[in-house]
C-alpha cells in the first residue's frame, strides 16, 4: 500500500478516461471512507484559476468536509468559461452519485492543456469505472494517472506514533511560488478537524511547495489537498500534524524538483545572514529565476557573477545588505568573498554532481531560507516547445 | 561616417587591447571635440554595480561635463573590489592624459565576465593606440570593438533639421528592465546643456531600453551615455532632443532584440485596455518573463493559455482587470476571447515569421504599453551555458 492509500481509511483508483492522446490512465479517484473525516486545501493564486479550482474553492468555502477527490490529466479545463464549469460540476455530481456522497463533498482537479474543454462522456465513464475499482491498494494507480510530463509517479509514506501519512503529487512543469506544483493529495488517518488541518496544511505548503521554483511560472490549476480519515483513532496536535504533513510535502516537493522538465542539476539556494526570512527568500527567489545563472549551472560553470547580479536586482528595502560584504559559496567553495573574487572557481566540482549547493551570506542579519530549483537545459526548452500545457 | 561619428564634433576608434581571448578589437574610444559640449548618462540599478559604473556615476555627480568615453569588451570589471576601481581610474587617467582632458571628464564602460580583473597594461596601451588613431570616421570600428555575443555591430544615424544624431550599442545578453542593454553611446551635434540632455536621455531610456526584456536579467554594467558637441550650431528644445534620442534608442534597442542570444522570434507584447500605463507594463513584463510562453513561441505554438497564466500572476492591485473579460490576439488572430476559447489556434501563422505580435486587451481602461522580447531557444541555453559573462 503506497501513496494516498498508505494511511487507513482511504480507497483510490487510477483508470483510463479518454482525456490523453496515448492510452495511459488519466483519471485518479481518492475517497476518504473514515468515520471522522476532515479536510483542507490550498489553491493557486493565479487570477485565471481553472474551473476545477473555482469549484473546489467553493466546496471549501461552503464549510462542508470534502471526502472525495477526482483528478484528471490530459486537460486543465482552464479558461473554458461556463462550459468548463459545467463539466467540473458534472464530474463532481457523477462521483457523488456513484460513491454515495453529495457533490458539495467532491474536490475536482485537472491538469493539461489550458483553453480546451474535456471529453466529458469518457471522463464520466472513467469516474464510474474508478468508483467500481477503487481499493485500499489503489494509491500507486492513482499516482500514475495524474502524471503529465513527469517521468515517474511520486508518492510518500510516513509512519508516525500510531498514525500514518501518505500522499501523491504530479508536477514537473509550471512550478513556482504562490503554489509550487499542479496537483498534490496528502492523506492521513490522524483524528483532527477541518480548522486544524487547514492551518497545518498552510504551514506545510509555505515551507515546502512555496519554496521550489522550477521556472517561475504559476499554474492556473495548482491544488494541494489534505484529507484525514481519523481511522487510526489517534488525535493529533496541530504541531504534530503540521510537522508530519510538512515532511510529506517536503518529500514530494523534492521529488518534483528531482523530476523537473529536462533538468540535469538540482540547485539548493540558501541565503543566510539576512535581516529577515522574507528578505532571505526574496534574494533566493531572484537568483532562482535568473535564466543566465541556470544556464551556467547546466554548463557546470560556477558563475558567481550571475548569482550576484541576480541578487543585485532586489531593491534595498526588500533585503538590506551591503554589496561589498556578500559571500557566495558553490558546492562548499567560497568563490566570492566580500562581493569580490574569493577562492579559485576551478576548485568547484559541478560536472557529474546532480545536486548543486549555493550559499549566499548577506552578512546583514541572522535569518536564512532556502529555495530549490533546477538548471535551464536544452531539454527544458524542448519539452516546453513541443508539449502544450 | 556611421554610428557615434555621424554627428559633427566626434572622433572615435576601435582597437585591439588584449582583453579578449580572440584577436578582435576590444577597446572603443569616443571623444567629443565640440566647442560647446554637454553630456548625460543613465546607469544600471543593480546593487552590484561594476567599478566603471561607480566611476562614471561619480563623474556625472561631480557636475563635470564628460567629453570622453572609453569602453572595453572582454571583461566587466565587476565585483573586483578596490583593485577594480584602481583599474578603472587608471584607464580614465590614461585617456585624459593622451587626449588632453581631466580624468574627471572620462566615462568608462566595461563588458564581459564578472569577477575578473582586466589586463591593465594592454588596456592602457589600447587607450594610447585608440587616441592615436581616432578619427571622424571611427564610428564603425568603435561599434565593432564593444561587441561580445552580438553577431553584428549596432549603429544608428539620424538626420534632423540641420543637426544629427548617431549612436552605437552592444547588448544581446543581460537585457532587462531597469536598463536594458550593456553599453550604448548616443552622440549629437545639437547645442544643448547637461540638464536638458539628462532629461531627454532619461525619457528616451524609459520609452525604449526599459521596454525590452530578453531574459529578465539586469547587468551590473548597463550604461547609456549621451554626448552632445554643439557643432551643428542648432540649439534644440528638450522635446526635440528627447524625440530624436528616443528614435535613436528605439532603433538600437530593436537591433538588440533582433540580435538577442539564440533567438528565433522577436515578440512584441502589447497590453491594452489597462487602467494605467504602469498596469499595462506590469502585465506585459509578466508575460515577457514566462519561460513557458517563450518556449511555446520557439515551438511555433500559439499557446494563449501560457499568456493568460502569466498575466494571472500579476496582483489585482498592480493591474485591475476581470479574468473573464480578457482577449488575446496572436499575429492578428483572436485566439482567446473573454478569458476563454476564441478563434481556432490553427489560424495563427508563426512558423517562418521572425516577428510575433501578441495583443492582450484587459478591457479595464484605455492605457496601453508594449514590451519587446524573444523566444527561448536551444541556442539561448547553449550560448549561456558555454559563454561566461
Amino acid at each position: 500500500m503506497i501513496g494516498v492509500t498508505y494511511a487507513k481509511g482511504f480507497r483510490a483508483a487510477g483508470v483510463v478516461a479518454g482525456q490523453r492522446t496515448g492510452d495511459g490512465p488519466d483519471l485518479a479517484l481518492v475517497v476518504n471512507v473514515g468515520a471522522h473525516p476532515s479536510a483542507a486545501a490550498v489553491f493557486t493564486a493565479n487570477r485565471f484559476a481553472a474551473a476545477p479550482v473555482l469549484w473546489s474553492r467553493n466546496v471549501m468555502a461552503s464549510g462542508a468536509t470534502p471526502t472525495v477527490a477526482v483528478l484528471n490529466s490530459g486537460g486543465a479545463n482552464a479558461c473554458t468559461g461556463i462550459d468548463g464549469m459545467a463539466q467540473t460540476a458534472a464530474t463532481a455530481q457523477q462521483a457523488a452519485e456513484v460513491i454515495g456522497r453529495q457533490s458539495g463533498q467532491v474536490l475536482v482537479c485537472s491538469t493539461g492543456l489550458i483553453g480546451k474543454l474535456l471529453n466529458l462522456d469518457p471522463l464520466l465513464a472513467g469516474v464510474r469505472s474508478a468508483a467500481a475499482t477503487m481499493s485500499a491498494d489503489g494509491g500507486a494507480d492513482a499516482a500514475r494517472a495524474i502524471m503529465t510530463t513527469d517521468t515517474y509517479p511520486k508518492t510518500v509514506e510516513l509512519d508516525l506514533a500510531g498514525w500514518r501519512v501518505g500522499g501523491m503529487a504530479k508536477g514537473a512543469g509550471m512550478i513556482a511560488p504562490g503554489l509550487a506544483t499542479l496537483l498534490v493529495v496528502v492523506t492521513t488517518d490522524a483524528l483532527t478537524d477541518n480548522a486544524t488541518a487547514q492551518r497545518a496544511l498552510a504551514q506545510a505548503a509555505e515551507a515546502t511547495f512555496n519554496r521550489i521554483d522550477v521556472d517561475g511560472c504559476m499554474s492556473t490549476n495548482d491544488t494541494l489537498i489534505l484529507l484525514a480519515s481519523g481511522e487510526s483513532g489517534v488525535r493529533v496536535t496541530q504541531d504534530d500534524l503540521a510537522k508530519a504533513v510538512t515532511e510529506a510535502c517536503h518529500n514530494l516537493s523534492q521529488q518534483c524538483i528531482g523530476d523537473a522538465e529536462g533538468a540535469s542539476h538540482e540547485i539548493a539556494i540558501t541565503v543566510e545572514g539576512a535581516t529577515s526570512e522574507d528578505a532571505a527568500l526574496t534574494v533566493a527567489r531572484a537568483i532562482a529565476r535568473s535564466n543566465l545563472f541556470k544556464c551556467a549551472v547546466f554548463g557546470n560553470d560556477p558563475n558567481w557573477g550571475r548569482i550576484l547580479s541576480a541578487a543585485g536586482t532586489v531593491p534595498p528595502e526588500a533585503a538590506p545588505f551591503e554589496a561589498d560584504e556578500v559571500d557566495v559559496s558553490i558546492n562548499g567553495v567560497m568563490v566570492c568573498k566580500g562581493g569580490g573574487v574569493g577562492e579559485p572557481r576551478e576548485g568547484v566540482v559541478m560536472a557529474g554532481q546532480r545536486r548543486v549547493d549555493v550559499r549566499v551570506d548577506l552578512h546583514a542579519g541572522v535569518a536564512d531560507a532556502t529555495i530549490y530549483t533546477n538548471d535551464l537545459t536544452y531539454d527544458y526548452v524542448k519539452e516546453n516547445a513541443e508539449y502544450s500545457s
